[in-house]
């Protein structure tokens, strides 16, 4: 793969609309489950590339499996209901440290390590994400209610990417566990951003024949979740993507496994994964 | 415990003078230990109200008791060397998390159900703390070479107050544990701070006899250092006040366990432990 | 009255909440007449801590007994009509005079002296109060029409407390001499600000039996009016609280003899005289 | 007096380099006296037109006649010591009345009127002008040692012309009479004008054949003084010249009866008084 | 006509009432054709003059004499079709070059020659001006479909004199020649001006007995265009006055040759042509 | 040349590192001669991705040939001394028109069709650069004095590319026609650039066996000019790059016929042309 500097030049200018497009525009970017693992670096370096060239990443993770380890380690079975983790007091705690006190502190050394400037927050820092209950059965799972959105746009005034911990802090001032694509688009919704991508570890949307959707309508895609066409971990992701475009242009599930699928979804004409318009 | 109105006057007119003295000031308060536990309100709270009346409020917490009881939940025998922590890779793990994920939470938390604005930082964002080995044999034990204060600048320029884990971020990319107190004074120097103020869970330094000394001159603690006066966990914390001294005009060792101390110790003539003067 | 350190915490952590809700807050405060003689070195006290709280302090005043006197030495016999001043050319410059040449540096002067930072205004400065006239029969005798604030917000800004002179510049041209609780609660409506408190020599609002009433509702405050429940001086206040509350949230009628009168009623449960509430 | 349009046109363009040249400059002008009673209007509309066209005007004034009058008419007489008023207690109070409450707002009335926005300041606002006494035997006559610029360029930040009675705050907390030439010269120093102008009700300095002298250097002053070839009031305007040179480039003397004498000063080569040069 | 210093001040005086109207504000100024040759440095000089008084002046320009000078020493023959030069390929490169590389530097160093900072514009800089083709059988002439503001502002606001060209870029990328008297007025309406002033090479517009029209109303203007009243060259001119007066307060078409026409039209009350009225 | 979306990646990626050290720096670039012909949308494009990438790119150019050509239109035969246009009156107006007129226009067009945002000035604008005459033989031809860069700043702040004639002010107020490579180094110099670039028409400076020479020090430079080693055009070119050297760290002479030459040689490992180093 040895690329003359034609080649190197054409791929340079052929960025040039897509930087200009984007450019001092908000992208929320949930990485996170396993889909991280892989590519980590290079989605990591993408990101950090984002910011260099003029626009606005803000990272949302969540932890799922780092959390299930952990509580195994603990002596805390982990338990599930509909796919959410049933969190009582003490999986709260071990939530916080895993996201706060692990995952949050490994992407923002990664990202300082590749030359970008990371800011870890949790949304109870401020607060910045304040939650309530989702179902009293569930215990600390929380949905967003409202997104406090000055920490966040002070730390990207001053040049850092902000590394959110998808934590929210209830009005009974205990911390809720919430679901990171679900704040995700929250986050994008609060700073008026111009894309929420998504980042998982399937290819994208898959259709009745197991081909990739390439591009999906918010009608298409709410019919597909009512219609069952899609399930599991896919559901809560298109909802995220559908509560998005409330505000948000374009909402994007991407595979993560590919390295620097962020690069080639912003900067290129390649599609990489399910695109949902409005 | 009934005051009168005239009494109640009397004690907030006298609190003016120390309320103008330090208008506008940087304080940094170290937390932590036992000593938070006992009265960890009432300080959150006196942090709080040193914020309202003008005061910028920067909290530093390290959390040893808590890593050595999640260490040993997670079946690592806690080890130390001259009473400092032998941190190994998976122990750097564990302190990160206890710290970051679990003591900076739960502080912000209380601050903010108390009436406050925090925001929970590691040293490893921005980053804001840079740190080298002390000493090979002891691993990712720190000291800290560089603080970068535009983080926490930022952070109170905004009103916020910011609750720093005592981790730094080595030149090899890896995050290192440091001392709580040495992390305060540097941070202390860092952003000019009117004062350093270390809680601990004793009384103070005691004296020969037993007696607390309420002030010691900078010559008379590097003396009862050197002479073996003073020794175990105050050495450290001696040694802090006295490199916070290089910059920072007044340095206190208080006990955490008296409710409201920092109140006392800022706003009345009352003496609060000992103080150590330039 | 020697307090305990447990007691003096109380104190000041117990002011917080008022601390707190007031933050930033314009809080004007009517001073003058006799009730200023008696405490006034504890109410100015109490102006300084409130600026250095965070508030906004704007000081209003009038200056009859001082008027009466001036007029007096220089051969004018004071006149009213209705409790108000007859105000002809030779008394109207005897009112600039004493408002702005003596009661207005009186008071900055003392302001300065206790710690704080004051600057003389008469409303003709800038011009801040424009006027006209309420009666011919009164000669300069004014109602305020218009409330310039910047230059009472130019001041604020730079941390100055305005000292303003109850007097204002007529679309003639000519000064003229304004009620100084109406001038108070019109800057308060000017100003937005949470509070207008009209310090004066007596209780209160007295009811029929003599008492004073803590809590007066607007429809109740003129309902007595109306009745004729209230008389002399205390109609022109009533009044100027209703006027206040057309905007600011609370006014209060306070007891200026009680030392520290204005922290108790902004820092404490304790009831100083008569509160309107809208 | 009918000019044609040619005529018009030539004496606004010959204006052209002098505005250039004082465009942005702080000008401090010395009113009072009986100067300003024969051509006030016309010397106030001179100010007023100053600013508008981008320079700084600030106006300091006495009141020595007002100030006798007063006392007078209060009973009060007037003495001196070598020109200089004896000034106890009671005088101190006739004052700060007369200049603060009279020749001020009677300035700033006019000024508003005459279509600029003037604020009056005495010395002791802020504080602004702070003195200490010039002779024990002369009661609270002061001179200055310190000028704290802020408030007034608070004000000329705003637009505001000020107007400044010559009234220091000393450090006993008891307000100063301090001679007028004298305070403007220091104000001048303090904002780094570019000229400092003395209205007084001659036609300027005179030579020793009754002449005007035009222009004067800092030695010829100088020497003019020990010689005695200048007497009475002109020493102390002779020496407010002298100080000012320490930091301004030019001084004048000029006659306050010639109507617009400060346009012609300013805009024109019209020689008008003495200039006092470095 | 040598005047008196009375004479001097009396005209600076009568000025202040028109300095203060028109302070920071904006004044269009159209310069070009003959008019300009005449009496180019006494307007230059008032423009500056403008600038130093407080007045946001921005010029104007065409070109039409010296493009066909230079078309024909190319050996372009000029043509026009109504009045209007058709401008084909070869035509626009010398109407770029001589009003971008000749007319344009030369007032920009003429005015600094007289003291003033000036920048030249063309409409293609930016871009500013946005056309497109008035008539396709005129080829490169056009008319302003849009303004942008912002590098005029940009220049305003650092005090440059902004001297722009007529000349617009089409939605085709193609640079179009625009009639200046029209650029003129679009840019007054795009800076809200407070007036439009097209300075022109004779008396004004004239009435059916050959006098000079002083006041016209808006359908005064446009009766007189419909019923042919005005021919020619005034045509446009008048239509652009009409444009302007859409926003603009007041338009006038004023002789050039006048020397100061500028000053005189602004600071006296001296009729110079005709002014348009809404 | 179809790339996979591995390559395109990694393009973007590589880039990385010189996007961050030249973020926020200013690059001035010398287009020109013929150079810019052949490639020179390219070129332009490629300056509108730097600005989009956070870099501030300043434009500077001459114009011989279009020069030449346009006097020889006008009937002026252009004649050279030393490879310097001899440059009468008639001359520099030539010149003004066909830099100002001409080439700045098109370079702007070009810039503005390729998505940037650009502004044409001279450097009379402002005025920006200060000459004086380089030899009376020459005529106006001159040398730079002075760069006054607060009209470049203000263009650059406000996010347009400055294309900037080579025509300095003289202290005559007369245009001068000045060296354009030697423009370049000393707006790099005013500007403290990080790199000042000079496209030309050959491939670099070449060495004695005719390749090209791709790294030279300062030493290395200045000796090959002194033993005549480098002759011709690229005499004043490395002469610029060793006048830009006393401020800017790296001066390169790069080929302007290769596509794409600017962003292979900021954003590339490749060697373009030669680079001079302090």
């Amino acid at each position: 793969m040895t690329l003359t500097v034609e080649e190197r030049a054409k791929v340079l200018v052929e960025a040039l609309p897509y930087i200009k497009r984007f450019h001092g525009q908000v992208v929320v970017i949930k990485v996170g489950g396993n889909a991280i693992d892989s590519a980590r670096d290079e989605t990591l370096l993408d990101v950090v590339l984002l910011r260099y060239v003029g626009m606005q990443p803000v990272l949302v993770h969540g932890g799922g499996p780092e959390i299930s380890a952990m509580s195994e380690r603990l002596g805390l079975k982990p338990t599930f209901k509909k796919g959410l983790r049933i969190t009582d007091e003490k999986t709260m705690e071990v939530v916080k440290m895993v996201l706060t006190g692990k995952v949050s502190p490994d992407l923002v050394g990664a990202i300082n390590r590749l030359g970008g400037q990371a800011v870890g927050m949790s949304g109870e820092d401020g607060p910045t994400i304040i939650a309530e209950p989702l179902d009293q059965s569930l215990g600390f799972v929380g949905r967003v209610t409202q997104v406090n959105k000055e920490p966040i746009t002070a730390l990207l005034g001053r040049g850092y990417i902000p590394v959110i911990a998808s934590i929210g802090l209830g009005y009974d001032g205990h911390a809720y566990n919430i679901n990171a694509d679900t704040v995700a688009a929250e986050i994008a919704v609060a700073l008026d951003a111009a894309k929420v991508i998504l980042l998982t570890d399937v290819a994208g949307v898959l259709g009745v024949d197991g081909e990739v959707v390439a591009v999906m309508s918010r009608e298409d895609a709410r019919h597909r979740i009512d219609e069952g066409e899609v399930t599991g971990g896919m559901i809560p992701k298109l909802e995220a993507c559908l509560r998005a475009l409330d505000v948000v242009p374009l909402a994007h599930i991407v595979d993560g496994r590919t390295p620097h699928a962020l690069l080639l979804e912003l900067f290129t004409e390649a599609g990489i994964g399910t695109m949902v318009t409005p």
